[in-house]
């Protein structure tokens, strides 16, 4: 078994509202960034997990994405990365 | 001027505590993942930016972070990707 570093975006899905990316693109013009035009915010998560093969790590975090950390209705994920830790 | 979409990641600190990552790595190892280690979650930006190229938007967004976007007594930041929009 080897330790495997897999990084996770989750993100609002398109086309539904983000109601915390249009508060920021509004800050952000307030503070005096008139050329900011969209801001998406989602979650970064990076899981430490142990695993035979990159392969079986990115399988193990996919499932744990369904069953736990992304909301189906709501959220994609995408795997960002999956390196030996 | 040119839009770009930059990707951001902020996240906790090193060694500063991570309470939101302690609680889903214990409901990983409830769910039935005990290879879990640990987990670290954070935020995951994308800012969609118009700039004269892509080294102009890339510090525009690092200005942001510093001034709103990231605290910076306990959080780091960094640049995931700056792509052409």
């Amino acid at each position: 078994m080897t330790r495997f570093r897999v990084s996770v975006h989750i993100v609002p899905r398109k086309g539904l509202l983000d109601p915390q990316g249009k508060a920021v693109a509004d800050a952000l013009h307030t503070l005096g960034f008139p050329t900011v035009t969209d801001v998406h915010v989602g979650r970064h998560l990076v899981i430490e997990t142990s695993a035979s093969d990159a392969r079986q790590a990115e399988e193990s975090v996919r499932d744990m994405c369904s069953r736990l950390l992304a909301n189906p209705v709501t959220e994609d994920f995408e795997i960002a990365a999956v390196v030996a830790a």
